[in-house]
């Protein structure tokens, strides 16, 4: 089987990263899986949600949604409709777990960094490019705290970094960072989110039109730990940029 | 370390099923898995949503809820705040693919079976026990449409049973089935849903506490893969029953 | 004319009351009026709605909801929905209406009670199950508050009870404690809360089939004050056991 | 005692009706009861809700609502909060049950009358208010349909006449048609409305700052009749006029 | 071409102001222009909304609402649908910002004044008459708060006067303060609102059906600010009766 | 006085026009106005809004939107407020008005073009770079309509241009495309809409800040029509690249 642009089976799309893409934000970057594209942002406001409030410890959050023409046809917007869909929330609260594993909340304070990935473009795999984008930006945003709002070391306050990817079986054959026509029709679909040492943060398979074994299983999780590694080498690069 | 309950690591809690639980209902089942309690109801409506018309396939979706005081202080009502949680959306979502992986919707033809699982005590593992107890009252209102509905046997329309179970890293050991007191302390938690074969339909791990390593995915994996086992000749008793 | 369960028109349906059916709350009871099953729940907080906060007075409220299969066709959630209906926001009025005739707010101090009113199985009379079951609810929390809270005798605190009973005409013929069948038929329906000492918390009849006089209001008046005699026997015996 | 007003205690407030009092409406009359000022319009629509659709007949449905400052403070607007509020719902289906009981929907055929009832001033009683003048919009658009769209004498489809009034005990004292002075510190409030023959379509008292006795509920079941036969005067005079 | 009423083409509707129309408001303003009435009362509270606390400023903000059959068809109320709708919108902040220029906010302290303008029947013109009527009204709630609040003369916080009239192009004649009928077929539509001394406040042109050029603009400015001097006398003098 | 950028007061911040930003629209511009960044996309439905069916005349829609750090400090989601704001109703709907003036809605037949403005840094002036950028996503929805769904040359559905742009004055002097530390200072702020022929479309002028006379008020309108002329040329530029 080979796939649309001729990638062999285990090989990432191309992965840009555009850091201080727009200038207000404290960090921003946009990151562009083949023609998946991107924006994340990294807020920092000073405080914490009401619940939080008095821990002495920050927040990390993340909202995720979908420009209305990121697709092939046109989704209503969620503001429109006056409610946030199932899959939005359940990304958002993916995104946002994924960013949280790699921060030190004492470290941090009660200060909260607000996540933003908003996809301008969409051809797969949004939710993956989020996570390692949204990293990206986060990054940057921590070096902006450490440098205007507290006294510490960045690497104090972000003890890891995290990259993510998707992986899933079309027509019985493994493949990495599935595109939009790919995952389409495939059988199982996988996100998984590693840290830059190679330990697993998040896993999530579903074989909705299909059921998995744990032959199957298995390679799957080797494809996404080769892509997150190779993720993880390309924002180290962007970073020093 | 030993469990709050004694339980061993790899021990389920007492599973109990009763079907029929309420009149109205073409599948009514209460599940228990220990202090955790889940009506699990099966509707069949004529038709199928406005997407899928026409096609000549039938639909199976879920709406999952917990009652204010489910839990040990009381939550607002998600009517009266307007809007449903990300949370909710995230586990009515995978109850939904679950129990939609067992169904032949050719077979089933344009009908559409809604599972409602309501929450009326919370003990940990409530998502898991709503897929359990949802696949109960899925094969009774399977069979209600095989005798009222549809000429067709309820086999035919059901090609494969489903259950779940959690899984977690609590002070570093792998235990099955996590209550509350568990759950809340655990480093990592998995979600994992199994056809009555053993194959996967969902897999879901999560370390926001802490990362975790292939070891340790995999010891999670087979002790999920044994709860759900059990869980499927539970279920396999209570519907002989 | 012979009702559907061969009950004498002055009769009540069989009443159960079970008391800390869940665990959580400060008090938990199941009711059933037959086939119709509530659950009712009083949760304590410390604190006042923002309006009473300073006056040194508690507040008691209450909300009813039914389950999407409560009935005989499944109606939709109103967390889905996004919105609260006429029906339910009526019926949790009268319910917290009902249940702060009962209180000595001074008594109670600056802490709320809330009435949780959920109904599992709906065959007709579900507001006057939901407020019957909900005054042994209440009591229960109120013997919790002066047990842990404040150092106040809870008939201190608790002056009156109250029961409910519904009422209505069929074909000419007054019923008490109308079933859902008998209700859907009814030329006038009645709801009536009563004291334990038989006085009138709160009467509504309506004829929206036809209309009714005075002889026959005084009937179903009478019929009631009968009914919820009844009741707050049954009321007693429940919180003795 | 002495009311506010000197008026006996059985004494109604005055009553006036002012017809198309705005010239859009089918029917539209400017009700007063004392400084309580309501506008009510009836507004008749070709078509009935969904699910009447095909049974031959029509509907009577009813709004009700108060411009945010009709009363001594100003209270937000329900459109701003984005929800109508519980007691905005029950007046609404109080005075939609109450003109339903005046039409023969077999009569009216498949046509909705649909009756906005305004407050633009709130002085107590405001729900009685539309409910009395809401029947004069009433008949005015019954005349309208029967001679515009249905030949059909108006009194085929309007069977009865309604009027409404509120009832209550004031420091142990029975009073009619209660001022908002009277109403805030009342310990019983009935509102009941009757049909012009005397009858009763609907009867609602409730004692939350106390309870009542039969006796002082037939004291008011007294003083209601009496205030509604004398409203019906006056919308019998007003229809005339 | 002669106006449906035979008015000139530079002709105002009658013109009515009935002040204290309700007597709760701190103002209230009953205006007419021609068929178009609205209700403008204005609401004086302590306090200003958060992001304007501690600045030692007051407010002044306005709420446009239509009653639902105030048009020749029933619209449905923006509180049933849980939203308002872009039209509302619109004009409200159109009528704050034009009462918002009349203020000078450091004399009326921290305090905040509500228009709320609701029409009760709409002949077209109902934004203008709404800002032209919410002067009044909130001149009166400023010589109220001169008087109850703070001792500052009412020409300290009221610095100027504000008119608003609509102009348009009908089968290419300007005309002044257009009727629905007129409006309806509009090739152009303008509102204007100007100070007493015949300043410009708010210009606002519109050609969806049609464009306009330069000339055509200066002849309705023209018109438009004969109709604001008319309107400033007219405010005068109700405000001296 | 001298601009933050050196500009002279009657100049234009660089204009530039990417079209084909994004694959998947029919139209998709990014424009820039200096550091304003919108992304405008023009997309193509078959049908028309349930209003306009059966009439064989087309739709023109508009949705305007910020991303949440597209400013200087982070706004809420209007999809997690659940619901649109005031001054996104207000542009969203200019923005269609002035898009609907172009097309001759006949020739379109019964096809709808939405034009989504989403704006991903701000920097003044958003809704006239909507405008402007949505008219060659416009233009270019409509030559592929001409293409692929209807045989009519383009410049029969498309009767002229339009571009935007802002004025206004800052203490004293008028200014031409304000950037926005020059509007958060302007005493007057004006919009305006014009053709490529130079005729107006929509004038928009607010002083609420302060009030403006007719000297002010035409020196302004010179500067927006200069401004125009030299939007105008820009896009022909674009459209022929």
């Amino acid at each position: 089987m080979s796939r649309t642009d001729k990638r062999a089976a285990d090989a990432l799309r191309p992965v840009t990263f555009q850091r201080n893409w727009t200038s207000h934000p404290e960090g921003s970057v946009l990151i562009e899986f083949g023609a998946t594209r991107v924006l994340c942002t990294a807020s920092v406001d000073t405080g914490v949600p009401r619940w939080r409030r008095g821990s002495g410890m920050g927040w990390v959050t993340a909202e995720y949604s979908m420009l209305p023409r990121a697709t092939n046809t046109r989704g209503d917007r969620e503001a429109v409709r006056g409610k946030i869909g199932g899959r939005t929330h359940e990304i958002s609260r993916l995104i946002g777990r994924a960013l949280r594993s790699c921060i030190d909340f004492k470290a941090l304070g009660e200060n909260t960094i607000t996540i933003d990935c908003d996809v301008l473009q969409a051809d797969g795999g949004t939710r993956t490019a989020a996570i390692t984008g949204g990293y990206v930006a986060l990054q940057d945003a921590v070096t902006w705290i450490s440098d205007k709002k507290i006294a510490r070391k960045p690497d104090r306050i972000l003890t890891r970094s995290v990259a993510a990817i998707s992986v899933g079986v079309v027509k019985g054959v493994p493949l990495l960072d599935l595109c939009y026509e790919e995952d389409s029709v495939a059988d199982v679909d996988m996100n998984v989110v590693c840290t830059g040492d190679g330990d697993f943060v998040e896993v999530q398979g579903t074989g909705e039109q299909s059921v998995f074994d744990r032959g199957a299983l298995d390679q799957m999780l080797d494809l996404a730990a080769k892509g997150c590694r190779e993720l993880t080498g390309s924002q180290v690069k962007a970073l020093l940029s």
